[in-house]
């Protein structure tokens, strides 16, 4: 089958044919530029005066950054003047998006990423995990890098990747799991070629390449006895490896951590703290200019169930917060958006507003883990616009998107798959991640207009159907999963299809306490577990009260009785139901809203298409009637509808 | 480790040490039993006379079986006079088990088994199963019989195996799973002589060997476009087969079938039924005198959970008890003791005193799949004398070992692990379904206490030790997971700790229905599934009945509410509560008993036990708070004697 060309089809390159380009300036991004144009058919102009599209250096005075570009059009000629190599592959990029759509723009436009570092973490396994598989939680197949069990040896299509995350602004990726195996840990020592290699792919496209690394590798790697990270000979051991690293790769861009959590190795095991961890190996890196990225993921996976005291929302806060202002600069402090774990709903992470002196990266997630699997069709920006626009210290202080000042962090849901993202319309997934790490006050439903006219190009009906599909389809998910942000009624260990009591009496702290008078947590400070509390003010009194906590939350902060009225006026238990039947019923929508595109898209992405709706459909009223009849057992009380349970 | 020797140590036959033996008759079985005297230091007394243990053949107007045995003895000496070579080998072993009781049989005692046919069924995988594992529902290592994708080249261990099975009366196997795999289905065709080895080694202990096969065979192995059991080709086809199996191996048992079950092929794909399927493989076999076990396991599995009018229990009974009096005669139906699957109680089969024209195997399950995965103890001879001694016509008539006419199967429990079984006790478990296979009047308790003589010696310490761990381990099991007689409140796929909802919403037609007013199935013939009308009289009626339905399957046959009162006089929360705090309790008790016995028993053992019984406590004080707490939660009703629920 042949790879699909993802949002750059040649239609959205077709207007290049034979036009007069002009590019200024050398090195590979620059050659990059030259490729595109040429690849698509653009002439050489000669000079800027005879083209109709300059990319060029810009002036010194012009003030923008290395990744800046500023876009000039008198509606002849348009003008890229850069700040830098990536500006120029960014802005080049920006030419083909404002085509797609039609965008003529008057006069100059500046561009500059909001964020420095826009990075996809890969968690690929080299050696096929025996339960995750060749990519942790994956759902588009195996690896873009790896197979059997080693560096794929033709590179072509990472290179292909590289282009297409060059052209929504990607400037860095982790290339293995954050659960590094034995065999993953040797990218750092035997195998370091793999990652020169995979270096020199994403090089021309100005992408860093990141490595995640094995905390105890002083000790797994059979070096020394120890990898405490107070001991010299560790932090020696560190500094030697990272300097044979960016022997051959001088434009690493780092590690990624995930220490003390989940069983894997960290600074605990030597009575040391995340600090000590990080900053030791942060040493390592300052030299060559490298980050650590240290994830803020840890809690105590062994929780006992019975134990209403410890409360794993909390767990980042408690851990962190103390080491606020003791982490090196080049520390990047990595946090997934919400307490829990990517879950469809949850509150904003308290770690980001409360760590003012750290830099944070805020962590999200394109793979849908918990969002469907890519088998349900879920646009995830407006969530993430939602993360990026929350306001932690209230209406007018700024957005999460101006705290967060050590970057954007995604994991990736690409494989080796045909349409790369199993479903076709999960690549809106990746395109807006892009895009929204690149400026987070882009409009979520213009990004999936702008990806569909590059995708499917200018049919009015084909435009109109995609929106209308995706434009709401997170809303429609959470309408059919759990409520009301109780989350995590997933089926264990896949996260995929609904069991309601599946993480209820386990060890991994996700629980809703559902009895037959009511459903919740208590995370207040009055009565629960005092969660509410680590949110600055206005919110934490706003999610302590049950009159001002949002709806969409209300189960996350509070236990309440089933006939409970939410804000919206309608009771706890008619909303699971109202919701639910909503929720299905949208979901049963969608196998005729995408019949109506067949001929007009790519046949076989239409295929592909019509496979995941109609498994969406089966699952969704899966998931209305497990929750549904779950409750009705539960309540006793019926839909005020007369609708059947079970 | 040296491999333990179950309960034929060399202390079980040291009384043989130098004792005169004389052993008249030929034939490799005689040789078995000579090479049993030497190696356990008996010396050749030259004649009867000179014995003080003889073996002979029985005078041809004794009216002894092939099988059957007669031991006399004068204080002095005890003779052996066998109806045929099996029963001097069960005879020899009979003396050995006489000897480790200290039982003295004045004058003559006759032995006959109540069944001839006495099997044990592996389900053994050659390629390991990517979820199932080498031996499916196996908790003892690997296979005894398979390595590495082949069959073992040394099969030594197969033969010390083969004499333990002799030793307790065993007289065949099926030597792979029923589930068979394209890799085991080459065990007919060109991977024979896999078989061919594995009969040579059972042979001499008087064990013949079956094979599950493939139903789809002549399609699935490539020779046929079709495996319809109507089909003349078909028939010709394992007519063939059969044909080279015989004539490799004369004394091949036969064939066991698993066929339009759980995905497994059958005939039901060409519009036949089974008695066509069977019928067809029984005639292939007859001309050898082989038999067909065609399994009665036949259910839908792919069950809607929200259909409350199918009912999984109903299956077997619905689907064979049309077809009574249409199998040929070498076909036997093989139908496990209960309606659903190995529950830990479940009413028994109403197939079995319904198929009164047919030949049925009963088929019980040795290997703890919910019992505990021979992690907890639990001696299941309780269950099995249980079962075998129902009467399904009520008082007088006969019990249900009377009735089954076709033999006792059960699914083994062993594996490459040292100890052969996993927990060191599971052995017992081998060993009673030995004797109760072939007289189900055997006492429980006192095979218990055969065994534990043989395995331990005549440390009454021990003894008692033993008795007390095992004797009432399967009801205290019962009383802490699922209640009732509900059953199926596992781990789906592993089928191992606690989950109360773990199949209430699956495919797999086990359900509980509980709510926040009640538990249970209604399956009588009134407001039901009609399943209760499926046993003759008087049981009809009284599973009918609340009135008149035994306590411990109520929940099987009705759906009460939590107040209901039992026949005991508690109510049914009540009950949970007491018996999950009870059983909880009891199996807390444990470790110390075993404790009371190390240094008395092989350190080894009491290691591995110790291991375990650490395992029970902490499982059962799982299930005891999962169980309760979901009842309490979805109940509210307080424990009556103030006891922790969460």
């Amino acid at each position: 089958m042949t790879e699909h060309p993802m949002w750059l089809p040649d239609g959205a390159l077709a207007f290049l044919d034979r036009l007069p380009v002009h590019v200024v300036g050398d090195g590979p991004l620059l050659d990059s530029v030259r490729a595109e144009a040429a690849g698509a058919g653009a002439v050489g102009a000669g000079s800027v005066d005879a083209a109709a599209l300059a990319i060029v250096p810009a002036d010194a005075s012009s003030g923008l950054g290395e990744e800046g570009f500023e876009i000039s059009s008198d509606g002849a000629r348009t003008i890229v003047a850069y700040g830098g190599p990536r500006g120029a592959l960014y802005g080049w990029f920006q030419v083909v998006r404002d085509r797609a759509q039609g965008v003529r723009r008057e006069g100059s436009t500046r561009f500059e990423p909001q964020q420095r570092l826009r990075v996809l973490d890969h968690w690929d396994n080299i050696a096929v995990h025996p339960v995750m598989g060749q990519v942790e939680r994956g759902y588009a197949g195996g690896s873009l890098f790896y197979a059997d069990g080693e560096l794929r040896d033709d590179l072509s299509r990472v290179g292909r990747y590289a282009r297409l995350l060059a052209s929504i602004g990607i400037n860095a990726v982790t290339v293995n799991n954050v659960n590094v195996g034995r065999r993953e840990a040797r990218l750092l020592a035997d195998d370091l070629g793999a990652v020169e290699r995979l270096a020199a792919v994403f090089r021309p496209w100005g992408i860093r390449v990141h490595l995640s690394i094995d905390f105890a590798a002083p000790l797994n790697l059979g070096d020394l006895d120890t990898s405490d990270p107070l001991d010299e000979r560790v932090a020696q051991w560190w500094a030697d490896a990272t300097a044979r690293v960016y022997a051959r790769i001088p434009d690493f861009g780092g590690y990624l951590v995930k220490a003390d959590s989940e069983g894997q190795p960290g600074p605990h095991a030597y009575g040391r703290d995340h600090a000590h961890g990080a900053n030791m190996l942060a040493r390592a890196l300052a030299p060559h200019r490298g980050i650590v990225r240290w994830r803020a993921f840890v809690y105590n996976h062994r929780q006992d169930w019975r134990d209403r005291s410890t409360d794993r929302a909390r767990a980042a806060y408690d851990t962190f917060v103390p080491l606020d202002g003791r982490f090196d600069d080049n520390v990047v402090l990595q946090v997934k958006y919400g307490p829990l774990d990517f879950q469809t709903r949850e509150p904003l992470s308290p770690v980001i507003p409360a760590m003012t002196r750290t830099k944070i990266a805020l962590e999200l997630q394109v793979t849908q883990e918990y969002t469907g699997h890519q088998r349900h069709a879920v646009y995830l920006a407006p969530q993430w616009s939602g993360i990026l626009g929350f306001r932690p210290f209230g209406g007018d202080d700024p957005p999460l998107s101006d705290l967060v000042r050590g970057g954007i962090a995604a994991v990736a849901n690409v494989g080796d798959d045909a349409f790369w993202t199993g479903h076709p319309l999960a690549q809106a997934n990746l395109y807006a991640y892009g895009r929204l790490a690149w400026d987070a006050a882009l409009d979520a439903s213009d990004v999936l207009d702008e990806w569909s006219a590059l995708t499917f190009g200018d049919d009015e009906t084909v435009a109109a159907g995609i929106h209308s599909i995706l434009d709401e389809s997170w809303a429609t998910y959470e309408a059919y999963t759990a409520p009301l942000g109780v989350g995590f009624m997933v089926t264990p260990g896949s996260h995929y299809g609904p069991s309601v009591d599946g993480y209820e009496y386990s060890p991994w702290g996700t629980y809703h306490f559902a009895d037959r008078d009511g459903i919740g947590v208590d995370r207040t400070v009055a009565t629960g577990t005092g969660y509410a509390g680590q949110y600055p003010e206005p919110w934490a009194s706003r999610f302590e009260s049950l009159d001002t906590v949002p709806d969409e939350v209300l189960l996350f902060f509070h236990h309440v009785p089933y006939g409970h009225r939410l804000s919206s006026g309608t009771t706890v238990i008619q909303h699971i139901y109202d919701t639910h039947f909503a929720g299905a019923a949208r979901a049963a929508e969608l196998p005729a809203e995408w019949d109506a595109l067949r001929g007009r898209i790519d046949e076989g992405v239409w295929m592909r298409g019509a496979e995941r709706f109609a498994e969406q459909t089966r699952s969704a009223a899966e998931w209305r009637d497990q929750i549904n009849t779950y409750f009705w057992r539960a309540s006793g009380i019926p839909d005020e509808r007369g609708r059947t349970n079970y």
